[in-house]
Parts: structure tokens; C-alpha cells; sequence
């Protein structure tokens, strides 16, 4: 099963026909197929947009471009960076955004970050279209060489929670909810693994004064009920049963939670 | 025009960047392109699925290969199948989702049905990048027999209205109401031709109480007037000339319509 | 970077299922991949329809083919059309759609516009299925020769507002709002190079009662402030930083705007 064209992908902030000048600035260098990652990312949320591209490119094949613009320094002297990480590659600004997943996809490797300079385009407004799109087209039709300027340190960003912290009577973890879906899923930026560490399947969870049953799916709840579970993307995820778990939490995109799990000897103190 | 590349499809009710991590599944183990069906399928509305994909997969090419994700019973014990149905090819869950589009795609043949047996994925609830996607790519890459256990009988769906009934004074069927376009349109699952055996074009319809005349476009009544016509699935649909059908008619998707014609030589009863 | 196989695009304000079968009609007699423009155009409305591709068209390589289906005639006895501009082509309706970006690619030639007639199909209210989408994709595969009939000339369209004229203080001009995007940026139809013709970066505008200052990009003014800047397609915008010029300054798609201009030597008649 050959990879012979491996696709260039686009995630933006846009949600507007201004992307489809993007598919069209790809396919002007390259006839590597265009795909759309997601272009409704909550408008200048480089954190939304990091997470959600750590998410998909795992499941993408050896020598996807990655082409990210969700750019709140746009007209601003921010970098461009082409970055090499596990067989991918990834083109963007300098502002995070594709930090988390470079990390990601290099595993144990370190990934590797080059300026990609660029001329100011016609628009002052519009570098996903002039600047990122083409640049991205070319390393997928000449390969990294074709854009890479000297190699740079990034602008860093981390979207991970810190772990859980022991307490009296358990553990407490402060996390944020990075992402609301359209289900009204709210994902946390606490990883499921961690969750783990502390707690099992079919336990409870203190969040922000609602108890959770901490569960594997969504039917282990009756419909409307409120749950916490690890969702597809690997964090905790707070929902409800065919319903909107942001509503019955009370839950907006960027609120901080406070995650408590009681360890089940201390319980009798309650 | 040899079809050397017949697309691999995407259906959903994720709507929302979910979708890519299949997108990139899917490219992982074939370059087929991916098309995009539709994924604002009503959330977990398993008829809304089946009548949409059974409306377009007939303008998909031979080797097609639709796979289909509208699956409440995801992490239950509901099989994955594969079926093989004209010369195109369907995967999704055991759900009867793919039951409406697969009789259409083989037409005087049966569709042949099959599990598709897979081992529990990482996530728990997303079987559509997990279990559903690689499962079509390797359809549209090696053929059908690299994922079909055993032939099987799937859960079956049938979502057609039941033909007019004779009454005293003309016909009456009893349908519903399938989608609601974003044009207010409000789709019955009340077949055209069944109309078109009890009335003609020009024709009124009574729809809940509602006198709609019976019309071949929209352009034939005067502008926000509410229509019937038969769009273009084929089906009766209950409209208004730019205007939402939906509103006039205070119709939601589900809803239950009794639909009646009179027959011309008893309209002096009326 | 030879490009074998230009895309066929679709751009239609259909933004439902319906686009799909699009898709698959066009796969049907293409292996060239399937590109969206854009779903969304207001319902029927040609103007915005036209203004959004003579926008992306330019950045598509030669011999993409653009189907457009915005098309308040369908089952009417409107034409079908295809064009050539520049080294690209044309599919849809003769309502003017496609006349602006004609121009556009075509530059100081004229494009050509031929007749593609067309046998009455199964749907009388999808035309976009059953005629400009297998139209597109011919053009695709076979060249214009395909789809071609007799040259002709089309239904026009002129979508840019006259050229500012002179006042006693300074210049005025009459412009509309074509396009509000999902930032709420109020896209105007005035030429960018025709507010540069007659004042400069630094400068206010007077909009409609609002003074707002023009600047090169968003970041020039403070977060909430509205402003007016020339938008990546080349127009005046009205927008606000962080915020929605449409909601700042109480506009809607379709308005007519009132944009003036000072001179400075006058100021102080003021």
C-alpha cells in the first residue's frame, strides 16, 4: 500500500470561503491531495487549534504537511516555521500552535524547527493564503529544503494540565477546558492517563462540586445523565448522555476545573 | 474515462474535527481520494443517515467504497459490516444505516452483507477512526475480501412511508417527516412516484390541515408561499418559495404528516 | 511542477448533503480531484456568489474548471454556460454569476462564453446534480469542446461600486456591503485601489456617521476598536479589532454604504 501522495492538510481559524484561496494556492504547486483538517477553530485560539492538531496527525501517513493558521500575530514581524517532526512536516507561525504536536509526533526524537522567511505578500491580512499555503505546497512537492531557513528555537507552548497533586483524602488536579464540541463535550486538558494513575473506571469524580461517575462510555449512564470519561482525543472529558454536558456543568470554553478524586480507604471520613 | 481512483466517502453526525482523524486514517491505507458525504447528520439519527447517503450514493462511481459512521451503539457489541451492493461498497455499524442505500445500489440483486470482524480499539468511543475508517481504506486498497468474515443477515431498516390508503373521497398516506434541509425544506419519506400514482402536477394536497398546491419547482407559486413538490431525492417535500417550509408549515424533523388527495369527481362532497 | 490533474471546484449555497451528490457526479467522469469553494453563499444570492470566486479563482492553477451553482432560475429556461478566461474555466448558470470572475482571470483578453445546452433532467430542481456538476467534470476530462455550443453573450453583472467623486471637502462614493464574513467583517464593493486613489494609510474615513481610521491591518487599533482596512480580497472592509464591524457599526449584507473622504487642506471648514 504506497503512499505516493501523501496530502497537505489545512487548519485555520477562518469557518469562511477565505480557506478555499488556500486549497487553490496548494494546488498551484503541488498535486498533492488537500485535505481539511477543521476550520472552525474558536477564532485566535492558538491553544484550541494545538490541541486539536495533536489529536489528528497521529492518524495521518509519512510526509503530511501540516498547514496551520491560526495567526493572532498576522502583520506582525512573528516567524514563519517549517518543522520536521517524526515523518511529518508542519508549516505555520511562530506562536505555539505547532509546538504540541511536533512534540507528539517526534516521540523521543526532538523535532526540529527552521524559519521559513518569507517576502511580505500583497495582503497584510491574509498570510495563510500568501505565505503558509504556498509554503506548505512546496514541501510537499520539493521537500523541506525548498522553504527552510536557518534552525530556530520556537515560541513555546504548553496546553497540558499539571498532574494531579495528593491530598488529605486523595488527589486534586486544576485543569482547563480546552475544547467544547459540537455534542457540548467539554475536553479538559487532563490527561486520561493521569486520570488513571489516580482512579478506575466506575470510581467518582469531584468536579467543580459535581459528582461524576467515571466511566469507559457514554451508554454506561442513563440518557441526560452527566458523566466524566477519556475521550477519543485521550484527556478527560466531561459530558452527558445524548445531551450537552457543557450545559448540565455550566461549563465555557477556558474554564478552569477543579478535578478531586477521594481514595477509597479515606471515604468513611466524608 | 477510466476510473482509476473511485473516491472513499465519509458520513457522519460528528461535525466537528473529529472527521479529520478518519480523513487521515483513511489516506494512511490508500490514496483514494477521501470525499466528504455530509456530517451534520441529525446527532445519532441512524434513518436521517440512511436516508441521505441511499439519495446520493447512486451519483458515486463503481468501486465507491461510503463509510458510514451515525452509530449509537458505539462501544456495545453491534458488528461492523461490509457490504457489497451494486458495484460500490459500504462500511458502518450493524445498525441499519446501510440497509435503504445498499437495496437501491443493487436494485433487481441482493446486497451481500458481511462482518467485518475487529479487534477493540484504543478508544472506546470513536470506532469511526478506529474501526470504521481503516476498514474502508483497505476495501478501496485490497478489495473487499481483505476485511468480510462471514456472509450475515444485518439489523434492518426500513424507512419509506407505506403507500396511500384508498378513503371515500380520494387517498391518505401516513408519512414522516425524514430532514429538514437548511432551506427550511422539510423532506417526507413519502416516496414521488407513490404521489404521482394518486394525483398529478397542479394538484392540491391537504398536509395537516394545511391546502398545498402540488407543483413541478418552487418558481411555481408566488414568493413565501408554501408548496408540495417532489425534490430532487425523489421524495415529497413540503416547502415555500424562499421561505422556510419548515416555519409555515410548523413541521420539525420526525414529525408525523397525513397526507391527502382528493380524487376530482368527489370534490363536490366537500 | 507540472500540475496533471487541475481540480474541479463547486461553489453553490446549497450547505447541505445536497453538494455531495455533487461530488460523486463529478467523480463520475474525472479523476481530477473534487475541490469546495464554498457551501455557504446566502441563498440565491449571485452577487455574493460572484464576488467569492472572482476572489479565490486567481490563486487555482490553469485548467481548473469552476462549477457554480447560486441559481434562483433552476427549472426555468435560463442557459447553461461555459467559459475560458485565462487559462481556466467556467460552469453554471447564465445569471451573471459568472461574468465578474471571467473578467478577472481573463485580464486584457475577453473571456469567451459558449452555450452548453443541456436534454431537461430527471430533477427539475437540481440542476447542480444533473447538469453543471457532469458538465464540470466533461470540461475536466475532455476539454471545453465537450460541453461547448455556440458562442454567446452572457446575462451581465457588475458587482464594484462606481468611483469616488470629488465634493467641495473632499470625495464621496456610494458603495454596498456584498459580504459579511463569520468575524462579522463588513466586505464592501469599493476597490481598494480606489480608496488609495484618494487618501492614504494613517487617514479616517467617514462611514455612514462613524470616523474610522484606515489602517493596514487589524492590529493598528485597540482591541473592541472599529476600523476600516483594504481586506486580503483587495476591497474596503469595515471591521473592528477582536470584534464584529458588522454588529459596531449596524450593517447588513446588502447595504448601501456612504464613504467619505476629507481632503486635508479642508479640515478646517469642518
Amino acid at each position: 500500500m504506497p503512499q505516493n501522495r501523501p496530502p497537505v492538510t489545512l487548519l485555520t481559524d477562518f469557518d469562511d470561503f477565505y480557506v478555499s484561496a488556500m486549497r487553490g494556492a496548494v494546488s498551484s504547486v503541488t498535486d498533492a491531495p488537500v485535505h481539511d483538517i477543521f476550520h472552525r477553530v474558536p477564532p485566535q485560539d492558538v491553544r484550541a487549534g494545538a490541541f486539536i492538531l495533536r489529536n489528528v496527525a497521529p492518524y495521518y501517513p509519512d510526509g503530511t504537511v501540516h498547514c496551520v493558521v491560526v495567526d493572532p500575530g498576522v502583520g506582525t514581524e512573528r516567524r514563519s516555521l517549517v518543522v520536521e517532526a517524526g515523518d511529518q512536516f508542519l508549516v505555520g507561525p511562530d506562536n505555539g500552535v505547532l509546538v504540541p504536536v511536533a512534540r507528539e509526533l517526534a516521540g523521543k526524537d526532538e523535532p526540529r524547527y527552521y524559519d521559513a522567511p518569507y517576502d511580505e505578500p500583497e495582503s497584510h491580512t491574509f498570510h495563510g493564503r500568501d505565505v503558509f499555503a504556498p509554503q506548505a505546497g512546496r514541501v510537499a512537492e520539493e521537500g523541506i529544503g525548498a522553504i527552510a531557513g536557518e534552525r530556530v528555537e520556537p515560541v513555546t507552548l504548553n496546553i497540558d494540565a499539571p498532574n494531579f497533586d495528593a491530598t488529605d483524602d486523595g488527589y486534586v488536579a486544576h485543569a482547563d477546558v480546552v475544547y467544547i464540541d459540537r455534542f457540548g463535550n467539554s475536553v479538559t486538558n487532563l490527561s486520561g492517563e493521569d486520570v488513571l494513575r489516580v482512579t478506575e473506571y466506575g470510581a467518582t469524580l469531584e468536579v467543580d462540586g459535581h459528582t461524576l461517575p467515571f466511566e469507559r462510555t457514554y451508554a454506561s449512564v442513563a440518557e441526560g445523565e452527566p458523566l466524566a470519561l477519556i475521550g477519543s482525543h485521550g484527556n478527560l472529558e466531561l459530558a452527558a448522555r445524548e445531551a450537552r454536558g457543557a450545559d448540565a456543568l455550566d461549563l465555557s470554553a477556558g474554564d478552569e476545573v477543579v478535578v478531586s478524586v477521594e481514595v477509597s480507604k479515606d471515604t468513611k471520613e466524608n
